[in-house]
């Protein structure tokens, strides 16, 4: 089993350390300490164990760390920076693993640039050796780039002349998208196994400047505390304590977040239990509870289940979410939080909601949301509602309706990867009701649910469990790969930006090229680099666009 | 070999009939006329010659019959609309071939809605019987969609839950993108083989109106009628003769497009012969040329080169792009096209030229473009130029500069499909060089050219030949698979439109599926259909998207 939890003081690949305003990530991959057997960690390049840590990292800066202002990323090894996600381990990875190991790391770099875009904290990659393909991906993720001009080190994505495979880790969509790299040019440092050096790196765009060997700490230096004179920061953070977790044959269950697993019937319930009563209402309180805060504890619980089911349970292709608490309690912490936004410890806590949600909204499974008496189906939970491929509500009978509701957090503060809420991009075809639903404040009960368009089936008492039933074995008996086609296809309508082309257009055309004979076949250049065969290709151009 | 050349006399499977300003084009497939073996194209299903013959109608539609106002798009077959492409053709096929097919037939669905768009041709589909599958995608690149209320006719995209693939014809796009049906219902539409009918159809937005049987035909009459009194138009269209092609064992020449195949070295010299001198001025002088009028014979011929190069040529992975001619006579030719732009016949010549262009761009060979004594890639040929992955000029001696040229046409009268000029999408990192490049009348040579970004290199007289061969070996030892997805990623910076998310996200996901063996292996649902054996699927998630 893959565990996604890790800290500083167990790090094995990366050295986090803290100076004031400004924080070194240095990169130090130790050879053996692998996460599976068959291969080495050789010149600093990486596998999903690696990539823990660094996400790691940047989740504590966010949340214990936020007085520092300029994160430098940088390697501990003399020569090079990081040479990305380690080939043979890529080679002997069976596709579904390679597709979940991409999947996360895009989403540690989407991480890194939701921190700078959001927290403003600037991310400098200090390149002091050679930053090849996922190393050159890393690099790009940051704000800024600086190579050493040693006469050796370069920048390069060597993935399609040496692999057949895409610089799938964000790669080629940022060299044009946000890099903003002329095509042509793009198109030759893509094919161009060396990459290239200082200064035709940078008349390119590919990095920001470059500084000889011996002028490269001070420039770098000059820079960050150029950087620190126009920010300011006295705030200290809290701590991110491990997750406890019960695991069982049938169940992973944490404090907020349950699990039970039916793998025989390849679905999950996945249950969130909604907060307690009166929690404080003012920052400084709220602080003070730190990791233990309800919406920090229980994201960070959901983010850990999502990434467990992703990773240990590929046989569950149907998570059926529901919520279990007060809707009061709720709208009451929604409006703590809404209040409240401007403050560092708020900010983050819903910075990092957003992430969450957004990992639900990538995951590879589909989520139906199921609203039954006892449910808190309201505000940011609402989120998950919407999030889902559909929705049953039950129509019940008098006594105990059964309602969802909105909050002001609907409204803005966790929008998906597309830059729409999850409103805007469910009413595209009326954005009217957007308004309308916002507007509508208190319990919607099921009839008045359905007609504002925010569920997709309401069955009454006698019909549900039926139902239900039936919805759970059609879902789970039908292709795994075309649902994941389709539901890539639908989650995400309306506008495109950096991060939906990375998870669509490019990772979509990896997974194609992960399958393909010329790059995992025999023959293949994935699976003959670094032996002595050589790669055998099958020339013909298949016509995808 | 196959012929994407026909013209409604040699229809097979459709009927044209033109009544006035109103054209109705009947689906009519006949079961064994077939472009393979092996297969019946029962219940209207369609195979790439049956598509053949729609993108012939579309194209001559707008040229031979400017008149027309409405094109009604309905079956003669009882009780059926188009089951969509046949599937035991797709089960037989080869993922080439596959990916092939859906992409010509996508281009053709984009054909109608640049019609519609462009052109104000409205476009009803009348659905006198169920449509399914490819025949509602058919449908939903309509601008209406009317079905008949028989108690048995539906839409629906049974893809998922049947066969194990997408709707990639950009039906799981349109839904959402296009039509904006809600996502959640979408899902549920997306999974039910059976589909909906009428009331429910109109509910969730997939079909404009139903009808009763008796009602139907007087309905969708009344709905013409209404568009056309709206409507107003007196001009007669010219004739689309065939092109005249020469094809001998290593070439293909037309009139003005001359291609060379260099199969052993895995390449295609593909030259533009320029314009002839004083060509005619006005609107009427050019209409009594017809289609040998520069501009439409050389942009059909040059569509027609490249659909041969991607079916019937899949071992040439590049496309090496020259032209010969006079610049001056082509910038002439620009400028009258450019100022006549509101005359029909300009403007669908226009329209032809962006909608080839747009071809090029989406055909999966790279492209590289060579500029030499003699060229002329100017104006409408510079955007040639501008589509290639890279581009190679010759930085000679002063006798015989070389030199590109810039026309007003460059700056918005052939877009891409993301909606932005070839030189917007060059220059998404300094939009002011568009305006810069676009101000600059007359020729630019090479250095001045470098100079304004608008090529790649430029090597001198001594190094041309060396460059040009090593470019050309590097370029076709490359694996093709990681070419493709290399390309489709870099082509299509900037924004995304309804067209680019068909041709990235969804076909891109289609052709990991078409890879996958839970579509096509020996369990796979695609081969299984309609045999008495099951698919058994392998119900792994793998973690895309």
């Amino acid at each position: 089993m893959i565990n996604f939890q890790t800290s500083p003081d167990r790090y094995k690949h990366w050295k986090l350390q803290i100076s004031g305003r400004v924080a070194t990530l240095s990169m130090d991959v130790q050879e053996d300490e692998t996460l599976a057997e068959g291969y080495k960690l050789k010149l600093n390049s990486y596998d999903l164990g690696v990539d823990i840590e660094l996400a790691d990292a940047v989740q504590r800066l966010r949340f214990e760390h936020p007085e520092v202002r300029v994160v430098v990323v940088t390697s501990l090894k003399p020569r090079i920076f990081c040479a990305g996600a380690n080939i043979y381990m890529l080679g002997t990875s069976s596709h579904a693993f390679k597709v979940n190991f991409c999947k996360f790391t895009n989403e540690t770099r989407c991480a890194i640039e939701d921190d700078s875009h959001n927290s403003s904290r600037r991310y400098i990659a200090a390149l002091n050796g050679t930053a090849s393909g996922g190393g050159y991906e890393l690099a790009i993720a940051c704000d800024e780039i600086y190579l050493v001009d040693d006469g050796n080190s370069a920048v390069s994505l060597p993935e399609v002349p040496l692999l057949g495979v895409l610089p799938g880790t964000g790669g080629l969509t940022r060299l044009v998208d946000k890099r903003k790299v002329r095509r042509d040019r793009a198109d030759v440092f893509s094919t161009l196994a060396e990459g290239l050096k200082g200064k035709r790196a940078k008349e390119w765009g590919l990095i920001d400047d470059h500084f000889p060997t011996s002028k490269f700490q001070e420039s770098v230096d000059a820079r960050v505390q150029e950087i620190l004179s126009a920010s300011a920061s006295d705030v200290s953070g809290i701590r991110l304590n491990p997750l406890q977790v019960e695991n069982s044959a049938e169940r992973r269950d944490y404090k907020y977040v349950k699990v039970k697993l039916n793998r025989e019937a390849r679905y999950a319930d996945l249950t969130v239990l909604g907060p307690e009563a009166k929690l404080p209402t003012t920052p400084d309180e709220i602080q003070k509870l730190g990791d233990t805060y309800w919406p920090l504890q229980a994201y960070r619980e959901l983010d850990d289940a999502l990434l467990h089911l992703r990773v240990n349970e590929s046989m569950v292709g149907l998570v059926c979410l529901r919520t279990i608490g007060n809707a009061n309690d709720l709208l009451a912490l929604d409006e703590t939080l809404a209040a409240n936004r401007d403050h560092w410890f708020i900010r983050e806590i819903l910075l990092h909601m957003a992430r969450v949600l957004r990992r639900l909204d990538l995951t590879a499974k589909s989520f139906f949301a199921f609203v039954e008496p006892g449910s808190c189906f309201a505000g940011n939970l609402l989120e998950l509602l919407l999030a889902s491929d559909r929705s049953y509500m039950l129509n019940n009978s008098e006594e105990a309706k059964v309602a969802v509701c909105v909050s002001e957090l609907n409204a803005g503060a966790l929008p998906m990867s597309n830059g729409l809420t999850r409103l805007q991009s469910r009413f595209l075809a009326d954005p009217k009701k957007v308004d309308e639903v916002l507007a509508h404040r208190g319990p919607l009960a099921t009839e008045d649910a359905e007609a504002a368009g925010l569920i997709t089936f309401a069955p009454d008492d006698l019909d549900w469990e039926d139902e239900i039933r039936v919805a759970i074995e059609e879902r789970t008996s039908l292709s795994p790969d075309a649902l994941t086609g389709m539901e890539a296809s639908l989650r995400f309508a309306g506008p495109e930006t950096t991060d939906t082309k990375i998870f669509g257009r490019l990772t979509a055309w990896q997974n194609w090229i992960f399958q393909r004979p010329n790059a995992v076949g025999p023959q293949g250049a994935l699976t003959n680099y670094g032996k002595p065969t050589q790669a055998q290709f099958d020339f013909k151009r298949t016509e995808p666009p």
